[in-house]
Parts: structure tokens; C-alpha cells; sequence
């Protein structure tokens, strides 16, 4: 189809991968006070709609430090989504960041300052709050209804709130506007085989199946050690497959094995 | 003093900066399958010893790509830490990546192999588990008591476990080659004043002590809002200074106020 359909949300071809990497912006998460539980959500998220999570980083409130990173991020994946440094307070600097990393100005935006207006009264809506509106030239908002003050995509990156509550919303209106790529199918085989032990049938099927990314991850519990393997694929006959084969490898070892679904 | 004493561990000048990055490696981080904590881990054990975390990065079981982020983070920071990818099974490539990034050989490491063989009956040691041996040239190893399997360090970048309690063992050991910074002196002051209206004189306090970071948590309660300031610097008195100007500004503002120590 003509009209700048490329531009439109949708699912793409099988043949073509979407990728993402995350900006996590703050000091507190660099200080260890704060635990950033934002990532993990988004590549969750992300997961789930079929896009590549490639990339996280995470960096301090400071303007050079987040051009550089975002910067880097956005020339390399299809979409980079950013937490934190979007409120009220002289430490909240990631709306001009992006602004300098774009090159384009940053103002207050009638838009935004309206959102903001429909929360607070006209009495409290002073300089600080008022920061909440500045968005750069071009972007679109990304409401949330819990605070109103908005996020902002601009080109293909995603600015969020860093307050979890705040992102997550942000998050279910910023999807609507992505394209998705083919679903992984997600196979996982648990056994209590070592990982030691499990490696060499492993690596003999990875070889085989290059397609399907099957990682190894051993476990520790009370009952006992164990190991999870992990297929993922695009092709769900060929994840299905290889699960079978390490299910058959394992058995024939002597071990337990079975495959979880979902 | 003389001979060699700069690349000795110790408390370094108050004037010298001591700095990380951390590296966490692995495709089930970034899939949001695995929850990463321990970057969260890390910057908090580094925040005791005055280390100041300056960035974090999560990249996929990919070479090229732990090769070029390790090459970025070793170049910037005094310290790197890395986490994941130096267990037994195809995926496991940290090893053979670091030893890539600095150019150097990397085998089996008849120290390392001595350690496996602590824990590991010589009928088990199959090539697999044998990898867990491979030690780029002129690394020192990190022992751990929980698997034996050993990290190491080269130049500046310490490999460890991806297992949380692995790696916190290795953590342990790790530290007493480190050099330590002035431990950050943090006051944290806790006010039910909403951050929109904390931001002016924050703003103006903030100016007043530029080597006084202080950071604004608002937080959202079933018993309302509020808002916590993180006041943090390397001069205690100062920091004090700083949040008791910040509680008088709030007092002032009519909120409540006061200084969490600790």
C-alpha cells in the first residue's frame, strides 16, 4: 500500500526484526537506593509484542551523560524508550536532554499545560509544575491518567515517567503507536539434569537449530539442583522440535525432563 | 610513597574520584524472563565503600556486543564489574570475551581447574564443565564457596557469576583489592509537601551547595503524598547543612518535616 503505511503501526514481516533498548535515567538507581524495576516491566512488555529488547542502560542526572547514551540507542534499534527525570524538581532534566540530543528547541506546551491544568488548580500551577509541560518541538504526547503530567515520543524514542504506576500507563498508550515483530514461541524444558552435565547434548542441538536461541540456566533449591532450559524462536514448529529433542537427549542420560508450555 | 604503592588497595585522596560500571550480561535479562537484582546489588555494596556507580549496562550472550560494551565501561571507570555468562553450556561467553576485549590468550587455567576439582569427582569433569576453567591470560581469580567455579579479574574488570548467591561471594572477595572512595555521607528528609511544591526552594538550596547532590522521591501512600529529599556529598557537614536548611524551607512552606540519619 502507498501513503506512508511504512510509517504505521502494525505487524511487520516475518523477515524483518524490531528492537528496542531502554534509558534508565537517575541517580538513585545508580546509588543503589532505588531498585529499577522499570527495565524488567518493559522487556516483559516487549517481549510479549514480539519487539527484541537488544539493550538497557542505565545513567546519572546528567545532561551530557543522557544525549551520549540516548543517542547512541536511538541510531541503533527501532524504538528506545526512556524512565525517569520527568518531574517537577531541578533534577529532572530528561526533557531537555532529549531536546539537545535531537537538536530541536523545547518549550511549554499548550497541550501538556492544559493536561496538567485539568489536575491542578490554577493556584498551585507554579514555575515547577509548570517544567512538567516543556516538550520538545515535534513530539507527541503519551497521557497517563494517574498524574497527568505526560510523557513524549519524539522520532522513535519513548519518554516515561520513572514512578512505576505513572510508566506502566504511559507504556499501554505508547503500544498502540509500535510496530510488533513475530511473537517468540517460548518453550521451557525443566529438568534436574546438572548444567554441567547438560551441556554437550545442548550444544549439539544449538548447533543444529542456529534459529532457535536455547539458553541454559541451572538452579539451586532445597529439593535439589536442576537446570531450565529456555527455547526461543519465530518458527514455532522448529522451537517445538528442538524442546523435544533436549527432552529425548535429557531422558536418554537418564535424567527427568519435561516440557512447560506457555 | 614509592614502589608501586597507587595500585595498592586503599583509601584514596578525598580529592580522587573512585568509579564503576557494571556489565550485566545475558539474553534472559533482556528477554524480562529473569528479573536483574544484581545491578541493584552491586551499586548498593559499591555506595558503602564510596565507589560511585556511574553507569549500567545490560547486553544480550552476544560477543561482539560484550566485547565493544566492555571496551566502553573499561575505558571510562576506575572499576568494572560484570555479572553472567561463565557457567558450562554454549552460552556461557563472557570468559572468551573479555580475554577478546584486552587482546589477550585464554585456556584452561590449571589453578581454576584445581578449584573445580575441590568440589567436582574426576569422573565429572566433562569438557563442559571444564570450560569453567578457561581464564584469559594474567587474570587473578575470585574464588567463591558456594559453586568453587572461580571468576577472575583482568586489569580493571572483575567477571563474576550471574547466580545472585555466587555472585555475592565473589563480591566479598573482590572488594579487598579495591580502592575505596570518601564514603558519601547521606541524609534523607522525608516531608509530606508534594514535590511541585518542594521544587523552588529546593532549587535554591541546590544552588547554594553544587557538591551537595540532592535528589527529590516523591512518593504515592494509601496515606497520601509526600515527597523524599536524598541530600548526599562527600563533606558530612555540609550534607548536614543542606538538610537542615531543607527541613527549615518546608517548615516554612507550613509542611511537615524532618531528617531520617542513617
Amino acid at each position: 500500500m502507498a501513503g506512508g503505511e511504512g510509517r504505521m503501526a502494525g505487524r511487520m514481516s516475518e523477515t524483518e526484526d524490531v528492537t528496542a533498548g531502554i534509558l534508565v535515567i537517575g541517580d538513585e538507581i545508580l546509588s543503589g537506593r532505588t531498585k529499577d524495576g522499570n527495565s524488567g516491566y518493559i522487556a516483559e512488555y516487549l517481549t510479549g509484542l514480539g519487539i527484541a529488547l537488544r539493550e538497557v542502560r542505565v545513567v546519572p542526572d546528567v545532561e551530557a551523560r543522557i544525549v551520549e547514551a540516548l543517542n547512541a540507542l536511538r541510531a541503533a534499534y527501532t524504538y528506545v524508550f526512556t524512565t525517569g527525570g520527568i518531574g517537577p524538581t531541578h533534577d529532572d532534566i530528561t526533557a531537555d536532554a532529549v531536546a539537545k540530543a535531537f537538536g530541536v528547541a523545547i518549550d511549554e506546551d499548550p497541550r501538556a499545560l492544559a493536561l496538567l491544568a485539568e489536575r491542578i488548580p490554577a493556584k498551585d500551577l507554579n514555575p515547577a509544575r509548570r517544567r512538567m509541560a516543556r516538550i520538545p518541538a515535534g513530539a507527541e504526547l503519551i497521557e497517563n491518567p494517574v498524574s497527568k503530567a505526560p510523557g513524549f515520543r519524539i522520532g522513535n524514542v519513548f519518554v516515561m515517567a520513572g514512578v512505576p504506576a505513572i510508566m506502566h500507563a504511559m507504556l499501554d498508550n505508547a503500544a498502540p503507536r509500535l510496530k510488533t515483530g513475530t511473537p517468540l514461541t517460548v518453550r521451557t524444558v525443566s529438568t534436574d539434569i546438572r548444567e554441567g552435565d547438560a551441556a554437550e547434548p545442548l550444544r549439539a542441538i544449538q548447533a543444529a537449530h542456529p534459529k532457535v536461541a536455547i539458553g541454559s540456566y541451572p538452579y539451586y533449591r532445597p529439593t535439589g539442583f536442576g537446570t531450565n532450559i529456555v527455547c526461543r524462536g519465530k518458527d514455532p514448529d522448529e522451537v517445538e522440535t528442538v524442546a523435544e529433542a533436549v527432552v529425548a537427549a535429557f531422558l536418554a542420560a537418564g535424567a527427568s525432563a519435561a516440557v512447560e508450555r506457555g
